[in-house]
């Protein structure tokens, strides 16, 4: 009978900031040790490399490199007094007999690097590529800490049966210790929940879940680190979106364990735009990027982005631009100048037509050509702004146009990051419907729970107390290049056109299937070619945070060069 | 004692088109009856589906239909009085107490889909990402053909040791037939002969190595089908890059076999060159451009892009625009003028200097942002081409300034395809060399030997003889976007900037390693620092062909988000 007292310690790592990332363990170690009297202290997996780190696992100087940090890691918990504490981290390691390397756990305690696990169950559908990079672990581990017994797995090895979790339900260990990098998408957190009770119960011990938080190029960690009991009860969580050290204490002579703190959870319209919100700011924060332009049209799409963009790095840093053409109506240039004041942004007004006007001069388009055109020169522009102040310029399409190329490629497609390519435009309104919510309730910018933001600084002041200008989201949905044009002329409303898409992307659903679910065949007919002819447009998008069970990029893997239309 | 006359039909089949390669499979199993007397006629890896089919595997509607055509085709053979032929293809399959996909082999006969055959070795690194979606295949087939033993496998199957092949080597067969889909890069064509010598001595019998041909997205399949015997004599090789039938006999009552046609090789740079050519003559082909348009600066990246382009689909289908600027040479305008002339293309000129003007009476931009404005401008000009007479764009840039992304992004860099991407700036020198070295010879345009392109029509009018101006090729390379501007401003020369490029890419040398190399400190910084930055802009980048151990794209995969730099 002993008790052991764990921390916590969600973290944002860094994909290849040894250094940087190092520091941090070392910092929450002193904490985890100094405020919390822990003895173990638990980070998410490939704490000390970030996660995911792609080909850089195939690359020997860097496999070096983190063994390296791990060693002088070790050594520093010492020099710090912290030679008592057990440290899991993640790293990768090698494997010496074939030079492969292995996606690892290891525990740095009294100075050394102590014991290591290799991750069983590599996935490799999805987002994933783990077979790509790593090779399997043959071997379940059980640590030994003052007498208590923990098993420890990686990630996916809770995730498939079998394997050296199934092992270890016949080693009577006293707690399971995962270590995670697990991408957030929508209602992915019951997932795991009940996934943590089922290998609980299978292991006949409570279960640590360390999650990582933060964004890294195209996912989002979403943290809500959480521990179960065997019997399924959730004992402690930590919150989702933000660094977090919490603490929970097990005692190996007690069926029950005492409860720790228990995070609220956000609401699901909450969570998916602070996903977003996050995406962005670390993609900028470990980019070295401090402020953002694009185009404000006085549409929802643009206005939802310049909002999340304040969200993430302040009013202050957004570079709005009303890029007006002969098409773009009073009200929109209105909406846009008010999104613009309310979020605290600045705001240039360029007009297109003289520069539309000297490429006509000497081309003379018509039709689609000229619409594009105007998206061009806006998209040339945007640019423009970001080239000349060092500014991050960012997408404003949404998962809808994405999905059926309704976008100017090098046009209003233009960016080094998209907030928004992952949500339907249904999702995009009441996403802008919920931050007008929060606005009126008192949530100002930055005041969303999320790494580094922690306290917020709400208190700028709202136009008629409304952040996204009401005409912004009632409005139909227009590209405004040409006279009266609207979404609705070129593409099924999107009520209709955001279930066919849901269908045929996420769920893979073919013609046939389709047509079984029960939509007609002249909008499945329109609508497949029209996702199907978009994918070089696609290739060519900006990155931006997958939210849904299914984004466009790495997780959906068609070719373009494709004529299978069923 | 029995003599099976085989039929090699190195196809070229399309992604999706299953019923385009049924007809082509029908067609060439006609052809292999009526012209070869052939009784067994075999066809690439996945040549019902096409190769690679990406996620598309995973569609349930999909891999229904390779079914009802794989069952089709063998009713329509036998409806062409080919029952007897044993037509042996690739098609995906189903796994049916997982449904999962399968990688799978069957042979068509008598109208029945007669035997089938499960890919074992999925390979999961480079390009390839077959552990995503196929389940692998777990016993080795031999077909009995008229009382000749024939063992199969796919591709992968013959590139790892153990397996199905190591268990066909207990099994005393007559001969090893595979079927591949393997992507070209330079001097790969020695390394698969040299494996499939071993893989024939292995199992004591003739291997047939029947390889696909054609583009498809990023990658070029190069044919050169061939039959090798035990001993490791070369009985037969089909031609590179073309669509071809051979035939070869077995007598399985001889040790050493007939010799059939042995197809010469092309030499190195004709070899590249021709792969470029056809992997953009695909693409166009398979997504129905029958155009071409870009950008001609009179320098040498788009004078050999328009060269392949004239090569791959015709001069008069090439649209060449000369974009001068005020830093623009008159040389260059000449040799870009001269170039068009000679490979037969339409030329424009659209100066761009009203519509800098216009630009800067709003922006006011200096620096690198007008050095960029000029190049999107230019771009803004191609697409209002591409869109307006329905051509495809091609980017013009090379692998040196792709990896140190010496381009501007929605400048240069627009377009669907990018034919030299995977040519560092020292090969296209080398290959604008040899292709008017070749036009010398009587080369004309169109006069490569590529499928769908076979009997050429040389006889373009070359102004001096020669096809791409001497001055293109030997200037000192500049992007001419500021007076006296030279690449060796921004770069290292190129002779020791590509150097440099290959150890760090194709070889993944990190820091350490490259200074092993005897690279000189600054140097390796200044690359590996402008190689790290560009990640961004190579996500955004057209596809192109790879022709090198490691191209950029999926090949690489590297996060962007990246804080390493060792």
């Amino acid at each position: 009978m002993t008790q052991i007292r764990f921390a916590l310690a969600q973290i944002d790592t860094c994909v290849g900031d040894l250094a940087g990332n190092a520091a941090k363990v070392l910092d929450f170690s002193r904490r985890a040790a100094e405020e919390g009297s822990a003895k173990v202290v638990v980070f998410p997996e490939m704490t000390l490399t970030g996660y995911p780190i792609e080909d850089l696992a195939l690359r020997r100087t860097f496999r070096q490199a983190a063994w390296d940090t791990a060693n002088d890691l070790a050594a520093d918990l010492r020099k710090a007094g912290l030679r008592d504490l057990y440290v899991v981290v993640g790293t990768v390691g090698t494997d010496r007999a074939t030079d492969k390397p292995y996606n690892r756990l290891v525990v740095l305690h009294d100075g050394v690097v102590w014991a290591g696990y290799d991750k069983h169950f590599l996935p490799n559908y999805g987002v994933f590529d783990e077979f790509r990079i790593f090779k399997a672990g043959d071997r379940s581990v059980v640590l030994d800490v003052d007498g208590a017994r923990l098993g420890v797995a990686i990630c996916e090895d809770i995730w498939q049966d079998g394997g050296p979790v199934a092992e270890l339900a016949g080693r009577d260990i006293d707690a399971l210790v995962t270590i995670n990098g697990s991408p957030y998408e929508e209602g992915k957190g019951d997932v795991r929940l009940d996934l943590a009770k089922r290998r609980a119960a299978e292991v006949g011990a409570p279960l640590i879940y360390l999650n990582q938080v933060g964004g890294q190029d195209d996912l989002v960690f979403d943290g809500g680190s959480f521990v179960v009991e065997s019997d399924g009860t959730l004992v402690e969580r930590s919150p989702m979106f933000m660094e977090d050290l919490s603490f929970w204490t097990l005692d190996t002579g007690k069926v029950h364990q005492a409860k720790s703190t228990i995070a609220p959870l956000p609401d699901p319209d909450e969570e998916v735009y602070t996903a977003c919100v996050l995406g962005l700011k670390d993609y900028m924060a470990k980019n070295r990027f401090t402020g953002v332009t694009l185009g404000l049209s006085g549409g929802i799409d643009s206005a939802l982005v310049a909002a999340m963009a304040a969200d993430a790095v302040g009013g202050a840093n957004v570079h709005g631009i009303s890029m007006p053409s002969m098409y773009s109506s009073d009200g929109s240039k209105d909406d846009a100048a008010d999104l613009a004041a309310n979020i605290g942004a600045h705001y240039d007004v360029q007009p297109i037509e003289p520069l539309f006007d000297a490429y006509q001069n000497q081309l003379h388009l018509d039709g689609v050509a000229a619409e594009n055109l105007q998206a061009r020169i806006r998209g040339v522009i945007v640019m423009a702004y970001s080239n000349s102040k060092g500014l991050l310029a960012v997408a404003t399409g949404n998962k809808s146009e994405l999905a059926c190329g309704y976008s100017t490629i090098y046009g209003d497609a233009v960016g080094g990051y998209a907030p928004i390519k992952d949500l339907l435009k249904t999702r995009v309104w009441e996403l802008a419907r919920w931050r007008n919510k929060a606005a009126a309730a008192g949530v100002g910018i930055g005041g969303l729970r999320i790494v580094g933001n922690e306290r917020g600084d709400a208190g700028t002041p709202l136009k008629d107390g409304v952040m996204i200008p009401v005409a912004s989201i009632e409005k139909a949905p227009s590209a405004e290049l040409r006279p009266g044009q609207k979404d609705s002329d070129s593409l099924p409303e999107y009520a209709l056109l955001d279930k066919v898409l849901a269908a045929y992307i996420e769920h893979a659903h073919g013609r046939a299937d389709l047509l079984a679910d029960g939509f007609d065949e002249k909008t499945v007919d329109t609508v497949m070619r029209l996702v199907d002819r978009a994918e070089w447009k696609r290739r060519q998008y900006p990155l931006g945070p997958k939210v849904t069970a299914l984004a466009f990029g790495r997780d959906r893997r068609l070719p373009i060069t494709n004529a299978f239309r069923e």
